[in-house]
């Protein structure tokens, strides 16, 4: 034992939390769901451990042997480096260009796991969390994207979330990358350029089309005086970028529109809302890149619509996604409910899950066209919003019986401790009290667990071959209901003694009395 | 895409392994039943993050400003070390300290994680792997240690290995440390030394008495011609210490034995097998430590005799545990049965868990005593020990209906689709084919996913507004069954239509005449 001059502090890293119960549980019952409707859709579990080669995940800084400072890298014994991965789907590419021969493909699989960001921790934002995705690699079909904006819609509905309060959004990098080429932003060269132009329309959301004007030109002072500079595009370019990203109006994403009411792209129905024409830009400038991933949103609208998902899955141009790899479709998942949080502040929950098609990240490995298309659930924000509609409660969970501890020579913690193993037996959680404590003590650890009850077997009892059971619920109840306390007690006693032999079934009454009174 | 030259190797780094879906699953099946008992115990579950500050767990080297090269450390932005976590013990013990006054004491919980080790590594040996930890921290008296010796022995019966096939061993640090004392390696200033004498006996089943003999005396010179250092007692010491710590004869740790049947520790029993005096060393010499140690068997032994574990916790003098925290009782979970690998070799599988008490390490935070006693599985050991005993079988996972694309207009695709998407809402595992190849391959996909039939819709059907559905287990009998080819065909058709909208009941009659015949 240290004394208090050179003993060590105990704290967390920055950035990194412990779980609780409560948010194990939780967590736990959500991903079930989510798990059993990718294994409806045919996928697979499969799993890549937390460490990769820093170059598998494509994190060395460019022209430099260093990596990136957003992931936890070290050096092996061989000076390679090693890094922590930063989500679950570079490592995918790496096990699937390496497993390449053995894989059925389309390749289906789901996996669950921590991902780490050397970053700074805020708010909600920490150095490790949880995600949960699910992929199909080696097919280009947008069936494939079709499919996983549908695989979407299904599971926000399996963990409990109401059809009408999240909608899918599909977009199409194609469409962006059209205009952008068309403005003269193409090319190798441009690559920088064209990223600023993406995390600009990103935040469409955060500062509205005022703030992504001026990110998408000379740049933006926010209110802490910090400057962000800017893409550089001049003004008809900035209001063709802005035309073409500008997304469903908020206050109509909830509930069946027609599906041509933006500014920029459109699309001709017919009565029924099915496509007719496949979608078009509504300015006037040709290109190829950009009618492909016109062509590729009008067959994924058409086979959600096909398939019952017509108010579930809606095509809308702002979203673009903040991660480079994207080559195609991309899609998210957004609430649409507005909450109070724990402080009472009204919240909405926003993108919840996203991804799209990467194209690119397997072929890095095998020098052939590899196609893929996935996404990634953010666990704890899901869980986050789960809690808030009431949707993950985990009070079904009972506390263990506490079997207290009157006498504390051998051969008494021999029976309390067998009457432990037999309520066990019966299935039923409960323990010994192990502290060195007297009775008062023992009573309120018992309440801090949240015991149903305890059960006592002193001098007296043991004379008579007995036990006393305390209901705590019930004391707990008959000690509120003063002014009518003769009524409550006679109801159910709060407190009573069976022979030894009656106890698991007089323990298994209590639990039950309790659980009916809960259900009421 | 990269081309032939400059593409990257997709490489898993040293001593890390992904994970298929078979096993996955099985894990998961096992620890779920795992979680079930330690939740009768009583236990929580609570979780720590994978990184720690490496002065928190202790891995910094002595004297050095850098961490222990067993552990992956790397330094944060305000050059404090960090480290990926060795274990679940320590980082709990850090919890416990920052969070002490929050936590009901005796405090139970358990946590299911990863743990890294920087180590070389070998087969079987990885540098990352799962632990399964169930610790109760703030109690110093030894029947928390006999509930964990019974929880072991509950929760290996709970993933299926028989009464018999398997033992708990327990021992006392404080045993052999007082025979260390007596023999004059108490102190601070023995500790290296007393360090060595552990590990020594720690390879007991290893090398054997001889080998251990060598261990304690001059040193070792294995075969391979590595001479590993001894601790340098003399005969009469190292003839003290190895008469203590002999453990119970192999051959007689299953069923039931007599107590006193070893060399060195000896015990007086009624016929009950019950102990009456307390456990006494054979050697005529006197520690407060070592019959302390003594005492706390004796109670642990009653305890496990009394809650009706008498057969399957054993108390073993050749216990130890590597680890050098121990302060009190060690106990470990031994598997005694005998199994061919997939080799075919006959392998034993041995300690599955372990764990002891250890008074010091939330001590180390708190500057006032906080004793605390746990244990951990082992999970990739147990699993393939479960495995081997058939015990695992991930084989009622029925895999996808797969639906084949024979035409690829959006509108073909759309009515695939739809028969995919009405098979789910009925609780089928269903898939759309998505690659882009023909016929031929699509089956040959079917049957690399073990699919228990397609569904086929050419023009032909779609005229007659019928599917075809091909049982592919019927068809591979049919196949198989050359010789009685049509009676066979006649039991059930391996090829059949329906009407679009029966297709739904169809398939559901598919499988459960499938798995009506895998049950026979």
């Amino acid at each position: 034992m240290a004394d208090k001059a050179d003993r060590m502090k105990a704290r967390l890293p920055r950035g990194f939390v412990d779980r609780h119960a409560a948010d194990i549980r939780a967590v736990d019952a959500m991903t079930a769901r989510i798990r059993e409707v990718y294994e409806l859709y045919g996928f697979e579990p499969v799993e890549q451990p937390m460490v990769e080669y820093t170059d598998a995940l494509g994190k060395f800084l460019p022209d430099q042997d260093r990596p990136n400072e957003g992931v936890f890298s070290f050096q092996d014994d061989d000076e390679q480096w090693l890094s922590l991965r930063y989500d679950l789907t570079a490592p995918l590419a790496r096990f699937v260009a390496e497993n390449f021969e053995q894989l059925p493909k389309p390749y289906r699989s789901y996996r669950q796991g921590w991902v780490f960001r050397n970053e700074k921790p805020g708010p909600g934002r920490f150095r490790q969390f949880m995600q949960f995705d699910a992929d199909i690699v080696g097919t280009p079909g947008v069936a494939a994207d079709a499919e996983m904006a549908m695989m979407m819609a299904d599971t926000l509905e399996a963990v409990g979330i109401k059809r009408g309060d999240y909608v899918i959004r599909v977009n199409n990098r194609k469409v962006l990358d059209g205009v952008l080429e068309a403005i003269g932003l193409g090319g190798d060269e441009n690559a920088g350029r064209r990223l600023t132009v993406l995390r600009a329309i990103d935040k469409l959301d955060k500062f509205g089309s005022d703030g992504v004007r001026l990110l998408l030109g000379k740049g933006r002072l926010d209110e802490s005086g910090d400057f962000t500079k800017g893409a550089g595009l001049d003004e008809d370019q900035t209001a063709l970028v802005l035309s073409v990203v500008t997304g469903v109006p908020r206050e109509l994403l909830k509930g069946p529109v027609p599906r041509d009411m933006w500014d920029g792209v459109q699309n001709q129905m017919d009565k029924t809302g099915r496509p007719q024409t496949g979608w078009r830009i509504s300015r006037d400038f040709d290109s190829d890149i950009l009618n492909e991933g016109l062509s590729e949103l009008a067959i994924i609208d058409r086979l959600v619509i096909d398939s019952g998902y017509l108010d579930r899955i809606r095509i809308d141009p702002s979203v673009v996604r903040g991660l480079e790899y994207y080559t195609g479709p991309v899609y998210e998942a957004e609430l649409l409910f507005e909450v109070p949080n724990e402080k009472g502040e009204i919240v909405r929950f926003g993108s919840v899950a996203g991804g799209g098609r990467y194209d690119g990240l397997v072929s890095r490995f095998r020098g052939e066209p590899v196609p893929a298309t996935g996404f990634s659930i953010g666990v704890s924000r899901l869980t986050a919003a789960l809690k808030n509609l009431g949707k993950l409660d985990a009070s079904d969970v009972v506390a263990p019986v506490v079997v207290l501890v009157m006498d504390k020579d051998t051969e008494a913690l021999g029976r309390y401790q067998k009457m432990v193993a037999s309520l066990r037996q019966a299935g039923i959680r409960a323990e010994m009290y192990l502290g060195g404590s007297g009775m008062k003590a023992q009573m309120k650890y018992a309440d801090r667990r949240g015991s149903p009850c305890v059960v006592i077997q002193g001098g007296d009892e043991l004379e008579k071959g007995e036990v006393q059971i305390k209901d705590l619920v019930a004391g707990a109840k008959a000690a509120e209901a003063i002014t009518d306390n003769t009524e409550w007690r006679e109801s159910r006693p709060a407190q009573f003694s069976v022979p030894v032999d009656e106890l698991v079934e007089a323990v298994r009454k209590v639990l039950a009395d309790q659980a009916a009174e809960r259900d009421q």
